[in-house]
């Protein structure tokens, strides 16, 4: 089969592998309909993610057709339509049994990472029973695949965690793919004001579209004024970071009312600066996550009953052999203008 | 009257002040039968505490004897005893309605910071209503006195901030008085282990007494080691830091397991490091509080029940006229090893 | 002044009254500028209502003007525009600082049922700054008027007591002005679906265009096979009871699914029963509530940033010296289609 | 192998039966050294169950070493020393991913009622990976077997859907074996009262020693006025009912404060009536569940830590084959005063 095989750092090609065979009673393998790219996966082009060792097929992110089940498999048959988790969950451990799949002993964030990925005709899934997800009748695949990764992260990890809640002024610090996955999901809650805060008027452009209440371009403006302006001087009760670098996260400190939350979702890649010396009294709460796609079952609800749109974030389409175009695409984001492309079979 | 006043930097004496009077509607005035004195009085003969103007008489702690009350005051009359709120509340702005009264638009703590507190022989109290509680009959007042300050911010910035619940593994870094509040407080819910953390082998023995199942060293021993060979390699479910430094803090974040809780009730001076490029991932939270105060009915309860022993934390007493005393015991705690000093009228 | 005083058994009048005097230092006295009809004003013409007395002025929602203010009232000035609520909260007792406004020990649904009402030209509110809203610059009074009493009790005793979450299944069973109201306010959290059932297919066909997923004659159709049907068999996750009668409560038993929530609105006048023998083993909740307004900020935010339009809920419109009309067509809803009358000055 | 088996409507011997085999992958047999009779069981034998048909093996508690597994378990291998839960729980369904295994769509409560149980030399298991618990080393199996049932039970069901706090008035209806495993396990909250309610003096002196703070006999007092004097008038903060009859439901009725919860544990046979008339604006929550023994991974860390003992509960001991005589003995509780009977391989 044909798959997308990272060499190391900066390097990447469409390869012949072998199809992945069944390796434990749990396993599933599944033949992909769609897929997309990750930021994730620039990440790790660029050498950031140590987990993941040259020779590996890339992609945690997709949807399929069932091909096989292991003999442990209960809740799957060849021919059932899937949606593929971005995390491998063994339903078991003490962290699964928490909610924190994320933390799996032995799945996580696996796949595309420790073991082979999604961009590829076929992948070997573990855990198949707790990873995958039936796909509802006459439900649109384009939609479902952002419920992989994207859409669970920024609704876990920005809305849940930020208790965002009906009424309340949130802002969002960073309006790339993620960030706008937490806007869509923030508004499951309506709350009175979102504040999407980036260096791109397009895609301040592109929030507004999607719901944002109110824009800041934190490169012209100054942007913790003007939240503070924006809020009667008090600050918002729920900020969310949604970039990874240091200057957000104290854009964050910065705007957060007493009593809020900063949610981080950003991959950060250096310590940084926590103001104690002035939130200790502030009454504020930072919580940091990943994606554990909880969720999932409810996302797929609120899908199929259309409180949300995914497809939105689909900016690019490419069929498979198209994958290094599609990264292509992606990579170049500030001039493509790409937040979401899809892959078809 | 007699009461102690703040001079300016490291200066303070006994002065002869004017009874205080009433002097809006909500407003009583009490006279003081118990006080005590607080880390934070002695941050403030430091220096530290910009709001606390020299002439100010200090002391936001105490019990006594309502001797007069506003117009506006429905709930207390001249006669009833009470005990003094830390926190003033008016119960009526927006923050006071969601519980944070640390936070109040016309009160917060105040008391010994921006209006006359408690280290005298009367004190007028702003919104009387809300920040006063009625001391039930029959209950000893050296215990009472306890909950005006030194209970609350142990439980509400430790114990629920942190969400110790049964069977979970503590860590309270810092076994001063606030941090054995804390630990006292703690076992309200049955933690399974509670690690006191500390530089003093004295304190470490004072906090085994009062229910630590380990201690730790930290200045003899690397603390993040043995707390993670305790846990299994693990961590801990909730780490409480008590102390106020990074040092401190950072040892939070090293021994706080995924999906924990780091509770901040220190007074930080200074920023501190947050290490997000190895935290971003592992689903933490991190709180931080002002006392509110919230739970002083509740605590109530549980001191009248019997199921925690305020009076512990008294290591010495003195009458008012030996104030002076009182805060040279106090002060050189680690001579005197005093933890709280009780000032009895 | 005018006001509408109930007499006795199935009787009222507009009568001259004198202008209401401030009595406690928290009083206020507001002239009205709007005002509505409640069930409950039926009920106490029932003579359903043991509390209110004949001669007692009706009405407990309205909007107006500050006229005067007692010496304890902090928070407003004549002048002001203020939102009255049906439920007076000292903000001082033990119900109030838990959130329980409507068993506050002083007061508590006590407007114009204890006390004299709304329905006049002026009115006394005691407890004026913990029972009285600001109405923020600019917002539209008749939208305001209905966060009085029908938008927090549909909201509160529906949708936070039945946790209506992002994807969940909710029938509402009563698609009278408090279902309504219900089902505007269950929007707030994006559920998948929203069965309203009633017997009046014409308030079907409003819950329809309110935003109602999917309707339920129980008149026509065998109700409860019905929600079965459209579930899966499954039953919903919550249950809201806006009609008051067992027939209906027995409803919400036989449709809710194992884990879900029966909230109960309605203002039953007998014993129902509760069919323990099946439902022990269903982990299922059954919440009763008499409106806090609680929520009364959050929902301001909330028409403020048109989450919600309230205004839909009025279906008539007169002035003061029409009240005797506005009671004719609200008491005859069946023949006029009335769901909320507007009374303005 | 020997084993209890239920004969129909009042009769039950120990029989012959051949070893069970593992049916599915996810399967284990274990090789029982602990079990003990439930209420249940007597129930079943009273032909109160209906999905227990003549045949079966009894018994859905226990303690033993796991003989062989299936090819899908991946926790457990011969020879490990585990806790067998009363609830099978696949792990994968909708219904366990939400906690709610007393749901599992192919499990729930199936063990000595649907399938053969554990009242035997050797036991299959379902689901084993999620419905066996290893045993810690060191721990007293006769502890850890109260673990399987009567703990989660009275702790699920009572403690924690009663949201028993600290400082929090609890009553518990009921000092049967499941009543006063809920006064244990209600103490890890610290309440500031637990009354408890019964019509055995001798079981009422059991719930003295076992931590009640005060008790009311029914059978010679107004249980319902006995509560409100002891409360002052105002009634109990969680009401939790364990007996199952409609008397006991009344009274929880009767004696809840406003802002209560009803927490029913008990197995009822028959409808109850539920004075909505009254309590519709009571703000109070009923509660019902069937255990899910989500809670035993916790449970067993506060055993493990001495927060709790178990073994109170232990009045008679026996070996297997007096398995009759424990029967006797557990059935005949008014005059044997047992408790709970421990039979031993």
């Amino acid at each position: 089969m044909k798959a997308l095989v990272y060499l190391g750092l900066g390097s990447k090609r469409i390869e012949d592998r072998p199809k992945p065979e069944l390796k434990a009673a749990g396993d599933a393998i599944v033949k992909l309909s769609k897929t997309t790219i990750c930021g994730t996966d620039l990440h790790i082009l660029k050498g950031d993610v140590a987990t993941c060792a040259p020779g590996r097929i890339l992609g945690h992110e997709g949807t399929g057709i069932i091909d096989s089940v292991g003999v442990g498999v209960t809740g799957f048959r060849p021919g059932d339509r899937v949606l593929i988790s971005c995390i491998s969950s063994c339903g078991k451990c003490d962290y699964c049994r928490r909610g924190m799949y994320s933390h799996c002993l032995t799945g996580g964030w696996i796949l595309g990472n420790e073991i082979d990925g999604t961009q590829a005709e076929y992948v070997r899934t573990p855990h198949a029973d707790t990873s995958l997800y039936r796909i509802p009748d006459g439900a649109d695949e384009e939609a479902i695949v952002m419920l992989s990764d994207i859409l669970p992260t920024g609704f876990e990890c920005g809305v849940l965690n930020g208790k965002v809640a009906p009424g309340s002024t949130v802002a969002i610090v960073g309006a790339g793919p993620i960030g706008l996955a937490t806007l869509l999901t923030a508004q499951f809650y309506s709350p009175a004001e979102i504040i999407m805060i980036d260096l791109d008027d397009n895609r301040l452009e592109v929030a507004r579209r999607f719901g944002a209440t109110k824009t800041v371009n934190s490169g012209s403006e100054n942007a913790s004024q003007r939240v503070k302006a924006m809020t009667d001087g008090r600050g918002v009760d729920v900020a969310i970071e949604a970039v990874g670098i240091p200057a957000t996260f104290l854009l964050c400190q910065d705007i957060v009312a007493p009593g809020g939350i900063i949610a981080n979702i950003g991959v950060h890649g250096s310590k940084v600066d926590l103001h104690l010396e002035r939130l200790w009294s502030q009454n504020i709460a930072i919580t940091t996550r990943l994606v554990d796609t909880v969720s999932t079952p409810m996302l797929l609800k609120t899908v199929q009953s259309r409180k949300i749109d995914p497809k939105l974030l689909i900016t690019h389409r490419f069929k498979f052999d198209q994958l290094m175009d599609a990264y292509e695409t992606f990579g170049n984001a500030a001039k493509t203008k790409a937040l979401k492309v899809l892959i078809s079979a």
